[in-house]
């Protein structure tokens, strides 16, 4: 698989999320959803920034955000008290895809949950984007679950 | 929907453990991934009992621990800084399903959610639980997701 040398991963600073928030609505599935950077975005950073079980990562090439993506790290009862790690708003610039960089980063994603020691990697894709589907299948995720959302507001 | 007056709610101790992993055992899809009651379930019941972001709950009938789901609450930049409750590990005692106590533990969760501030609640339950999928769809839950996994162990 393609590996771009000059790729670059780490934890985002407030100073990133006007940016990461433009990667979340450069897309046509849910790209309305994110609203207008401002306050709620702000706490929403200081929540992550502050909570050693969530890492908001971004991925930079040449100094530019080009891609970010949410880690959840999930303690459980089940699977004989495995960690998990779940990803969340995983996204590179639309200009960039299709380039082999969602793989760097996801591989980099998987291999920091092995690191601090988790024992199952998983995130949920909405049914319309095949290209995804394509995407984590060539990755070795199995879609094996349902993945059922209710909003509240 | 049928409410059951008897029973309650609350958050689970280490004392529960054992019984929340015959829970998690007595079930015919993923029952044999739990393990035998040991250091690491121990272990996973502090990380999440030390965390502010996850809860463990059990549901109680006659002061009889009949059901269980972990609770977890993850801050992210998506959908306008929205809060998001994920449940996990939800199981009913297999002699009780099918009367309601689900349902009743779901709406719970729901209404806890709700009061935390989430704007949205997510799950994702294995393909091959035909029952579960009937279940979510009637308390408004839709399947709008596909769930990956990816086993590191």
């Amino acid at each position: 698989m393609p590996v771009n040398p000059y790729l670059t991963f780490r934890v985002a600073t407030l100073e990133d999320v006007p940016t990461i928030l433009a990667l979340l609505a450069d897309d046509s599935t849910s790209g309305s959803q994110h609203g207008e950077y401002g306050e709620a975005h702000r706490a929403a950073f200081e929540a992550i920034d502050a909570d050693p079980g969530n890492e908001l990562i971004v991925a930079e090439l040449d100094g530019e955000v080009v891609g970010t993506m949410q880690l959840t790290y999930i303690p459980g009862i089940s699977r004989g008290g495995a960690l998990r790690m779940q990803i969340e708003a995983v996204r590179i610039a639309s200009g960039l895809r299709g380039g082999g960089l969602g793989g760097q980063m996801l591989r980099w994603a998987v291999e920091r949950g092995r690191t601090r020691g988790c024992a199952l990697v998983q995130l949920t894709t909405n049914k319309a984007r095949k290209d995804a589907h394509r995407f984590y299948d060539s990755l070795g995720f199995v879609a094996s679950h349902e993945g059922y959302k209710l909003a509240l507001s």
